[in-house]
């Protein structure tokens, strides 16, 4: 079909899906780099290699590109974070499915830190509707985390020992501690930490506080 | 001095500085009900009492009056932390002057709702230079925690065991799940939590893991 191929100023043709992206991966680093306001559409069709024009007739204004770099980068991190908790199938226990999450996001925010900077900083920077999207993402990944709560009180059978409301609370500490260890590695400029190194310190951080409240020991102000 | 006494709609003369606060608290109250864009210069006036010029005699201008509302939450949130940290005098354990912190802590942003929405929602969806004072409050408080941590440390006999990176990852963990689960506990309209309650899920979260990693006690992969 002819409207899937589009011409370039290399005068290659490129099937219309491989030219957004490209056109996304510039626009990430763009918004990234610059912030959604300063950044610049024909940087951005510069450094995807196509016309201002293109990018227009593809992703129709700023607004509409700056909402599909927050769609991609929010759905690839959710699933490279799920693809990470199921990693070891069906049998591992709730701290290694949890570990293998915690990996999958540090290494994922590592690798792709300006699509990071795009969701973490920029999106909420923008106020609505942009910031929307990025509160879809966090509710996602607050429900797998709560979901992963789950599965270690069963696995400690001690299913029903916290009230829903705590277990909510416990997954939003997680969720916003990991938001934050992120952009501590992505901006740490000396002595930068691996991914592995960031989620050993979280689950250092957080493990063995969730697992003593997993078995009813509960840090108390007496002790 | 005359200048320091001004007349309002009521006729009734107040001191300047008594009149600012008010102007602040309608600002604040106004840009967490509304954003910093949709809030209305009008409406502030009105909530405070006065004349829309006269909050522009003080306060110079929409983002004069925003910026000034960020250094007043923002220093009151950070004084509020430190004197929660310090109620209990030189000789109490790192573990409680962290759970006065934390009580301090959620006590306040639950105390000052719109204050904290400034802080946490507004300010930081601004973009530069509102986004600055935020970073510049969290920077304060994590070396609050990250000093609290190293009390922590020779409390437990092992100053030097956590490597200077580990030790300012913990506290940017735990900043992060603190703002992640004040916004938490201030947003939940079904069974909201008290700031007790809140400050608790988050000392079970994290203490029992950082007074095991203290104690060398470290979560592996391998276990």
């Amino acid at each position: 079909m002819k409207a899937a191929v589009v011409g370039t100023k290399t005068g290659k043709r490129v099937p219309r899906a491989v030219r957004e992206q490209q056109m996304l991966d510039a626009a990430v680093a763009g918004f990234a780099r610059h912030g959604y306001s300063a950044a610049s559409m024909d940087d951005i069709a510069e450094a995807a290699g196509v016309s201002k024009p293109l990018v227009y007739q593809y992703l129709k204004s700023k607004e509409d590109l700056f909402t599909a770099c927050i769609e991609r980068e929010s759905a690839a991190l959710i699933a490279a974070v799920r693809a990470g908790t199921l990693s070891g199938g069906g049998a591992v226990p709730a701290d290694r499915m949890l570990w293998n999450g915690l990996c999958a996001f540090f290494a994922h925010t590592a690798a792709h830190p300006d699509g990071w900077a795009v969701l973490h900083q920029q999106a909420r920077s923008q106020g609505q509707p942009f910031a929307d999207g990025v509160a879809l993402l966090r509710a996602e990944i607050a429900e797998l985390v709560t979901e992963l709560i789950g599965v270690a009180a069963r696995d400690a059978g001690c299913d029903g020992v916290l009230a829903e409301r705590e277990v909510s609370g416990l997954a939003h500490a997680l969720v916003g501690a990991a938001e934050s260890l992120a952009d501590w590695a992505n901006t740490r400029e000396q002595d930068p930490p691996s991914a592995k190194e960031t989620a050993a310190t979280l689950m250092n951080f957080c493990w063995a506080g969730l697992e003593n409240l997993l078995g009813g020991d509960r840090w108390t102000p007496a002790h």
